[in-house]
């Protein structure tokens, strides 16, 4: 039941992405060296949230990946499932229909009891989900910086040039 | 992210379980046929609700599955967390440490806000499943039954043989 790992990755990404200045980006391979991670497999992920509308991607050389809308228009549910494949945690193959005593199928109109509960609990998760956005996290972020990080990241910043565009 | 198949079969057969008169026993490889279900997965998802306490498995010539506890005493939460190999949804690897930019360990007290809504959201739909008991389901289940389901039920039990100890 655990979601992909990519999903950790995209929060993370999206997040330092949102809190660029405007009109910056930064190539894929230094936001997955920002984070340590290999960046093959987090391109792949990136390109997944870029299908999404959520990420842009700019190509040149002075090309890179840019929020593709303003934070506040991000929840963390449109990221989570622009990641993974399966859209849904239970999956309902309509069990009660099958084996030797199942009725005729005209009489399963109303849902499954048991799909009933899994998806009122399903329903849930995604309300928190939707509910928070990107520029939440930017503000709850900015306003408890662990000590240090912003200026190293300025530093590493200017010293790689990663961040194009401004 | 998505939920084990055995979640589905371990949920239709525990509710199955649930509506055996007191002391009736069912054999795994009857309860798979029952559901449509090839028996030798199902079986090992049932060890798994065994080991949990929330079957009990009697063996020998009369023997079968039972409930392990009184309906009332088992959650949904806890069907699925006793079938599910992974007992969390969003696993934080703390990426916030991990790179270039990064602070000392000792910076990371309070906990990634990006997890902190992933827990959140995991704890609503935790809430629910552990709030439905499986006792809820048997009477849902009761209360609209499928047509002719029932009767079928009673019949294919008494031709097979299935239900023993009653």
């Amino acid at each position: 039941m655990q979601l992909s790992e990519t999903v950790e990755w995209g929060l993370h990404a999206c997040l330092a992405l949102a809190m660029l200045p405007d009109g910056a980006r930064i190539p894929a391979r230094a936001l997955a060296e920002y984070h340590g991670i290999k960046p093959s497999y987090f391109s792949k992920a990136m390109q997944k949230l870029v299908a999404a509308g959520i990420v842009q991607s700019t190509e040149g050389r002075s090309g890179g990946l840019a929020m593709g809308k303003p934070a506040e228009d991000v929840s963390l549910l449109q990221i989570v499932m622009a990641l993974e494949d399966h859209q849904v945690l239970f999956r309902c193959t309509e069990i009660r229909q099958k084996g030797p005593c199942a009725a005729a199928s005209r009489h399963y109109r109303a849902p499954c009891n048991i799909a009933r509960v899994m998806r009122k609990a399903e329903a849930e998760w995604r309300r928190v989900l939707a509910e928070t956005s990107l520029a939440e996290l930017r503000q709850s972020a900015t306003a408890e910086p662990v000590p240090g990080v912003n200026e190293a990241t300025q530093t590493w910043l200017a010293e790689t040039g990663a961040v194009r565009g401004t």
